[in-house]
């Protein structure tokens, strides 16, 4: 079926058939997911409509924008400060890598044994069906865990990759380290942007992703309500976009659900019963469309109430300082707030096992699920960690290690289905 | 059977009946891998001979050692820097994990998809297996890969664990990083060993390595003849003795016995056929007792001349500048050493292919065997490469990724034969 954005993804040089099915097989997937969801709010219409454009309308945006002389910097990981980027005019884009699509190309050059995300994007990019990757002027890497620092090497040699260094502890010499880091990537980025980064520019991006950030806490706040008035898969839905969606709009829009929310919340109103056993997710980022998981959650009788990942909470929960003045000043704000990021990466990461503890107490969760994908090493050796605190807390926890195959689905939903018995009051 | 070290190990707290097995097997393998070998020189009698001591001699050595006061520091890295705790009185021992005894045990609290190397070493400690780990004050681990990162913060439920930051990549404020990371470390040893570490003290700990690592670049020199003059068996199982045995003894011992091969030289004799297809071997370190691939190459027709691994060449390529005067000078110097390690985990690790080309080319070889533990992503995905950057220099490559178990013994044989034939001239 010929779309408007052919000529478009054809001078993206997508493979237009394979790209063809990819949106074909996610429409359906989404259909089934998404919109058999019952008493959804009004507001998730513009979510609805982001996602059947997400490689349409957006990217046609970014096109435009890119006409225009601005830059689009794609990234794999909440590290990489979207402040920076946003001063220098440029359009930061989170580029999902949660489809299996492309995963036979991806293992001819990537060892078998390597996480799904991973594979997801070599993948994508080997295949020509990811617009994003094909619009970026630059992709930016991080050294987080061992198989993305490596594979970003080999993707370097199909794609424009720029690669900061995270350090592994939170020492002073690691925020040393970090710093630099980051003015090395402020060069960078003014280089390949050809603006020069300002104080007022960078204060007023400094506003504008903490404001996305505060109405993502809003957000999160009222979901905590008993009995949850917005379904987890809908507000996982809500973080992915947040990664490649204009930051005012997302904003707004998200603002005006949360008015809706509130509405809700005072009417008593929930999207499942108060007795529904309440979830919440922890673990390894899901990327858009990732939503095998949550979907098998929420069709076993429970709901998810929080996600402790970096789609989610690990990316909103601390804003960047905004009583910073000088340029330096506000440089010295955005290195302390990232370093404050508390990914599986780092040792020890201790940080996150309180978050964890905290988080399942003030969402008054009745259990929690981690998510590892398969070949995770850092959040595959943490969930011991983690089982062990929830233990300590008296919260039950279950331990996943999957992929995006659907072929463990059932059991899955055998495993969950098991565990929500076990967690009802 | 009884044996004179029976209450010292039952001191540290050994499981006695699991040990004597393990020493049984271990004697076996040995027997069958390392004793039948034809024409062997007289000089791997004394390797025979700790080897066979490795859980009984040496240990009460370190016993004697601790009697006087002295601490006993373990450690999984080539990056932890020997000097300083030498020049602190200290003994440094590596800790072997190359055995899979334990293994059940470790993966109870490991993921099963983490490499053999960690399950061995945290199996060995559950396990009560390991007279080196229950003789260490200290185990000193490393952010290297993600696998051990964080397997330290398990690992250090059960001993007394401290891990340095090891940069991942090269730049100046890497530099800056480890630099503080070495007076890190200085300080800790200095306290645990109640030394302080003076100027004169490090000169000649920075001599006593150096020297070890010069009788080490004489063995690849000369073994690097055709026909080579010994087993790469040998020289492995020399390597991996360079991590526990005294220093000075050892270089005085390795010393006769390249004396030994120069004779051999002179006589044109080696220890196979000049037409032997030569390989080398690089990748992972192999640990004691892990001489399955050895075994498989030199038991198919090859021999192995070379090894790019830190139980290698990637141990002794570099020596300590012996020019520094001062005690600030020596620790820099001994910074900028260690920061030539070409670890996979570094990125970008240009400096590692550049050397494996070099060493194929200076050693003559016809092929490399590309050796990973199952499940390390930074061997696995460099593998890829390396592959690619031996094909242009001609050089064949057989990519292999293993572990500790004997099952795929056959199916290795396969691989490697019909390899061996392939690179025969
Ligand atoms: S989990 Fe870690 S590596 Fe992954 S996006 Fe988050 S911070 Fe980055
Ligand atoms: S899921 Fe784990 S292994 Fe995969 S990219 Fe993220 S941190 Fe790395
Ligand atoms: S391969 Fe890397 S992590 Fe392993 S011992 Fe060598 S330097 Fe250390
Ligand atoms: S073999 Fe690889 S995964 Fe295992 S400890 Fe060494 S570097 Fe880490």
């Amino acid at each position: 079926m010929p779309t408007p954005y052919d000529a478009m993804w054809e001078k993206l040089n997508l493979d237009l058939d394979a790209h063809a099915g990819l949106l074909s097989v996610l429409g359906k997937f989404y259909g089934d997911i998404y919109l058999t969801q019952q008493g959804r709010l009004k507001g998730m219409e513009y979510l609805d409509f982001v996602l059947s454009e997400v490689h349409g309308l957006r990217i046609q945006e970014l096109q435009e924008a890119k006409a225009q002389g601005k830059k689009v910097i794609g990234t794999f990981c909440v590290f990489v400060p979207e402040e920076l980027v946003l001063a220098a005019d440029g359009i930061q884009v989170g580029l999902c890598a949660g489809a299996e699509a492309g995963k036979g190309e991806a293992e001819k050059i990537l060892p078998r044994n390597t996480c799904a995300l991973i594979k997801s994007f070599v993948g994508f990019k080997l295949s020509r069906l990811c617009p994003y990757i094909e619009s970026s002027d630059l992709i930016v890497g991080e050294t987080t865990c061992d198989g993305k620092k490596k594979a970003y090497e080999i993707f370097s040699d199909y794609a424009p990759v720029y690669v900061m260094e995270i350090p592994q502890m939170k020492n002073a010499c690691d925020r040393d380290l970090w710093k630099a880091e980051l003015l090395r990537f402020k060069e960078k980025i003014e280089e390949i942007t050809g603006n020069a980064i300002t104080a007022p520019k960078l204060r007023e991006a400094i506003r504008k992703v903490n404001d996305r950030r505060r109405v993502l806490q809003r957000l999160n706040r009222l979901r905590a309500n008993v009995p949850t008035p917005i379904s987890g898969r809908d507000v996982l839905l809500i973080n992915q976009i947040s990664f490649y969606d204009d930051p005012d709009r997302f904003t707004a829009k998200i603002g005006e659900l949360c008015d809706e929310l509130e509405s809700r919340i005072k009417a008593g109103e929930g999207i499942v019963p108060k007795q529904t056993p309440r979830l919440m997710l922890s673990g390894c980022p899901m990327a858009v469309p990732n939503w095998k998981l949550p979907y098998v959650i929420e069709s076993s009788g429970a709901v998810i109430v929080g996600e402790e990942s970096c789609i989610g909470t690990r990316n909103i929960r601390d804003l960047v300082s905004e009583r910073a003045e000088t340029l330096e000043e506000m440089l010295d704000a955005i290195a302390d707030r990232y370093l404050r990021i508390d990914c599986a990466c780092f040792t020890p990461n201790t940080e996150r096992l309180d978050h964890i503890s905290e988080m399942a107490k003030e969402l008054n969760v009745d259990g929690v699920i981690h998510f590892a994908l398969s070949f995770c090493q850092p959040y595959t050796m943490e969930a011991f960690k983690v089982e062990k605190i929830l233990k300590e807390a008296g919260v039950p926890m279950l331990s996943i290690e999957t992929d995006y195959s659907m072929e463990d689905v059932e059991q899955l939903k055998t495993r969950v289905e098991a565990f929500v018995e076990m967690v009802r009051k």
